[in-house]
C-alpha cells in the first residue's frame, strides 16, 4: 500500500489487517465505529492516504471527507436517536491526538451526557485581534 | 443575499453589516478571528450559504471548507507559534452550538492550556458495535 505507514493502526485497519465496524467506505476514505466510544455511535472518519496532520493531507482528500461528513453524521444521529453531534479533529498530541493518522470524530450528543469541549473564552482587545489577523494573513 | 438569514449574526458578518477580523475569504467561505477566543488565534470558518447543521449544507460547500481547512489551520498555528490545533464543529445546542449557522472552530493548542474535549471513553462489546454498524449502514 503506497500511502500506508507500517506502524500505523489506522493504515492496518484500511488494509484489512485489523478488523473494524465499518459505516462508510469509498476509494478515499473509511468511516468506522470507535472501539472506545465517548457515546453510542461515536464514529471515526479517516482518509486512506496516511498523513499525521490535516495540513499535511492533500486538500482534495480533505475536500472528499468534507463532502461525506454531513451524510455520515446524519446517519449516525438517526441510527442512535441522538439530539446533535460534534465533529472533532485533533492535530498534535498537545491537541489530544492519539493515533498519528488524520481522523475526524463524529460524537453523537444528548442532554446531560457530560461531553463537549472545555469552553473558557477570554476577552481580547479589538486592536489585538486586528494585529493578529494581519499576522495570520501574512503567514505561509 | 439569497442564501442569507435575516436574524443570523454570521450572515450579517458575511454581508459586511457586522465587521470581522478576516483571515481568509473566497466565493464560498469566510474565516475570521473569534471575538471571544478560547486561545490566541481561535478562528471560525463559515460557509457563505446559510445552513444550521453540517448535514443541511450542500456537500460541495463542505468539500470546499475541507479543501481550505488545513491551510488556514497551518497559517493560524504558524502566526501564533502554537503546538497543535483542534478543529471542532458543533451541531445542535446540545452539542454546544451557539450560532445556528454552520461553523468550524480552529483552536490553537499549547501544553497546559486546559482546553480540549472531555474524554470519557466507555468500553463496549464487539457484538453491540457490529449491530450498531449495521443499523447506521441502513440509516437514511
Amino acid at each position: 500500500m503506497a500511502s500506508g505507514s507500517a506502524d500505523c493502526v489506522f493504515c492496518k485497519i484500511i488494509a484489512g489487517d485489523i478488523p473494524c465496524h465499518r459505516v462508510f467506505e469509498n476509494d478515499h476514505l473509511l468511516a468506522f465505529l470507535d472501539i472506545a466510544p465517548l457515546a453510542r455511535g461515536h464514529t471515526v472518519v479517516i482518509p486512506k492516504a496516511h498523513a499525521e496532520r490535516l495540513d499535511q493531507l492533500d486538500p482534495e482528500v480533505v475536500a472528499e471527507i468534507g463532502r461525506r461528513l454531513g451524510r455520515i453524521g446524519r446517519r449516525v444521529v438517526s441510527a442512535t436517536a441522538a439530539e446533535g453531534y460534534n465533529v472533532l479533529q485533533n492535530n498534535g498530541s498537545v491537541a489530544g491526538q492519539v493515533v498519528p493518522h488524520v481522523h475526524f470524530h463524529i460524537i453523537p450528543r444528548r442532554s446531560g451526557d457530560g461531553l463537549g469541549y472545555r469552553w473558557n473564552a477570554k476577552s481580547v482587545a479589538q486592536d489585538e485581534l486586528a494585529a493578529l489577523a494581519t499576522r495570520i494573513n501574512e503567514a505561509a
